[in-house]
């Protein structure tokens, strides 16, 4: 690769630069743990860039990896050589179209301000991974999901259409404004959750809703998280239609507790759900209130309360939503987010607590009740690197093993990148793993784009 | 191929049936139009006689077309030569678990059968395509959707797992009984609408929800047909959660009402929009019956009719459900499903009156509104087959070419097939068709499943 070749495509030097000066974040993933090297990292600004940077790749065999926000916690950001292209200065929002009910968007818009704007005019995107300087690009990448999937679903049912620039440059769209498709494959779902492998994404339009008027909360406590486990299965079979299910247990709300200096509502109990609701008025939502208390009740719940209050519910969020931080200030942790069926949610629980006495190390796990998708904190506490290494790998192993046996997956919203591609494929069938690879190969013959990441 | 051989797979002479004695059904769609020819068609009843007969066929490069209810109105179940696989033998229901609510099911249950039973036990499986006769492995192969689609989503928002049998004769478990899934490239997804082009489907796991206790439908009229389209969009902006939005002119009313013998609620208005509601009681249903009131009046709408009677409802659905069949009373008809995006309904419904004027074909649409999903009926009347191909050729390029202007699809939930191929394949990109094309040789290197449907 000649660097000048490069400028000829990207002439600001602000958007191109050279592998010995690229700063440290670009070469890595939100962890930080581990650091790549790249020969240049380029800020391509139009469709048209990303394509003759593809194409010039493409010709030399040059791995791309793409990135925007770098929230990942997988280190599928972690370039293996080759160019980074960061797309957050693509981050146009290029249409709000209220009559469609669609948004078409760069890769490189953040999430929360993408989000802030349509609530500001009655829209929602209800897609909502914990992470909100997320780019919208990093989230079809992985298909994220986050605490509304249980009434909104992922990222994938929010995707309409892509623009994508193919592994030897070429402009391509998949989909439409349409709602419905059944017109020849769906390349477009093949590529959401390809974690960059397959295409390189440069436009998309996305589905909107109105956005629902009121919000309430409501916090189930339960002597023991088989009991809350339970009330999960209690409020899905309940038409009490809920935005969100989450479980915590005690020791977890006191992490989050602590951290951010707020009061969870309940006090005093093992477990505990908290749910939302959404919709058109306070008095229809507050009735489906009364179905899940029933439900939770009906399940062992020894207390409920109801939050109306703006405020409160928020402060309960922001107890929910900093869970990992919460952890991180009290030592280093490998996060998991594995996903079960949602009757196995207190079997994996107990596992870990077995495994936690077992090896000594500490584990902390909260997550999507509705979804089966649990956020596993693995704590390093003051292990020295080797034996943590040691340790870490010979707990993933069994958790990962675990998961498999209970009719789970690996990941249910992060992806799989660097961090779990060992467990993964470990864990998955030899030949859907070649399938796989056989499609890169179909739409990246000479293998540039994110090579050695996820099942590639 | 030597008959023999496939007598050692199938040595049940009725589920084994030689070429010359195919019954003619088995060799088409359900327009029976098209007919091809093959020299066997076989019964499996279990995945590993699929395996067998894949790896036989792979070996031998003979083609392998699945069908089942054979339902489809593309043609995509006519045979070129080789094996018609039948699954419908393969029905059994094998698992309904209430905790994970979740449906294991093979591909020949039929989808009446399977809604039926479910609905005796408070469960619902929601996708809603018009030929209740159809089976689910059909409805996966085309990724299938109906009126319900606008409040439940399509077929693929239902299925959480595929077990197939790859073109080489591997069985593989594709996703998991899990909610969310970010573990590798998503080929499940790529499966689902691919027609039998990709793999043979063998057992499905689908995600059921619990059944609404009640439904409401109302009917609003309008004007003209740009008023109605109006009154779509406004509904889908209000809160109003309707769980389908379809619109009829009144000339396909009469048609249904003469065929079936029933009488739609409004009269003496130019269009009509027809939504249902369910939900958990009749109040908090009503009160957003309320809501699309207002939405359709001050779109224009000049009439508006709430049906809480069951049987009321059922006879305007009727109604509905029967507009195909009374349009083939009438004449031989040639069905088109375009999808636009929802403001682009009114354009296309003009543009078909244009073509009428100019044409002298007649054409009848109908359809899903809030997908903008049209079924449009091309009328043959008694003109001679040579005519009528021509015209129909004529009218149909016209179509298609106007359903790409307004950033539409080809097909919302009939998939391709061959009647739609050539119209498909002239609206592409060819890179999109080359990626489809190289996709299906990752999958199906030897080209035996369904060659030639569809981008194949």
């Amino acid at each position: 690769m000649r660097y000048k070749d490069l400028t000829k495509i990207i002439p600001d030097t602000e958007r191109l630069i050279p592998g010995d000066r690229i700063e440290g974040k670009y070469l890595s993933d939100a962890l930080g743990r581990s650091r790549g090297v790249a020969s240049a990292l380029l800020f391509p600004l139009t469709s048209e860039e990303v394509r003759l940077i593809a194409a010039y790749a493409n010709e030399r065999a040059i791995p791309i990896t793409a990135r925007s926000g770098g929230t990942n916690l997988t280190g599928s950001t972690v370039p293996h050589g080759g160019l980074v292209i960061d797309f957050s200065r693509m981050n146009r929002i290029l249409e709000i179209d209220r009559e469609t009910l669609t948004a078409t968007v760069e890769p490189g818009v953040v999430l929360a301000d993408f989000q802030g704007l349509l609530e500001a005019q009655g829209l929602f995107y209800p897609p909502d991974p914990g992470e909100k300087t997320s780019t919208i690009g990093g989230n079809i990448a992985t298909n994220a999901g986050g605490m509304r999937a249980v009434k909104y679903g992922v990222t994938r049912d929010y995707v309409r259409a892509l623009e994508i620039v193919t592994a030897d440059g070429k402009i391509l769209w998949l989909g439409g404004k349409t709602v419905k498709d059944a017109s020849g494959l769906s390349l477009k779902n093949l590529i959401i959750g390809s974690e960059g492998t397959l295409a390189l994404i440069t436009k998309i339009v996305l589905k909107l809703i109105p956005l629902p008027a009121k919000t309430i909360a409501a916090v189930a406590a339960f002597p023991n998280l088989d009991r809350a486990a339970a009330g999960v299965n209690r409020i899905i079979m309940s038409a009490s239609g809920p935005t969100s299910v989450e479980f915590l247990e005690r020791e977890v709300v006191k992490l989050g507790e602590r951290f951010s200096g707020l009061s969870f509502p309940l006090d005093k109990h093992e477990a505990f759900i908290i749910a939302s609701f959404d919709g058109g008025d306070d008095d229809e939502i507050l009735q489906r209130v009364s179905l899940i208390e029933q439900a939770v009740r009906s399940a062992g719940a020894e207390d409920f309360a109801v939050l109306e209050d703006t405020q409160a519910q928020a402060d309960m969020w922001r107890i929910r939503g900093c869970l990992v931080k919460a952890v991180e200030a009290v030592s280093e942790q490998e996060p998991m987010d594995i996903v079960v069926p949602i009757n196995k949610i207190s079997d994996f629980i107990a596992y870990t607590h077995e495994l936690e006495a077992e090896s000594g190390i500490r584990m902390v796990s909260f997550g999507h009740a509705g979804d089966g998708n649990i956020h596993l904190c693995i704590i390093r506490g003051d292990r020295e690197q080797n034996l943590w290494e040691e340790a870490l790998d010979r707990v993933m192993t069994k958790l990962y093993r675990k998961t498999a046996d209970l009719g789970g997956l690996v990941s249910g919203e992060h992806g799989i990148g660097i961090a779990k591609r060992s467990y993964y494929l470990a864990n998955a069938a030899p030949e859907s793993i070649a399938l796989m690879r056989a499609v890169k190969s179909a739409f990246d013959p000479n293998n540039i784009l994110n090579p050695g990441k996820s099942y590639s």
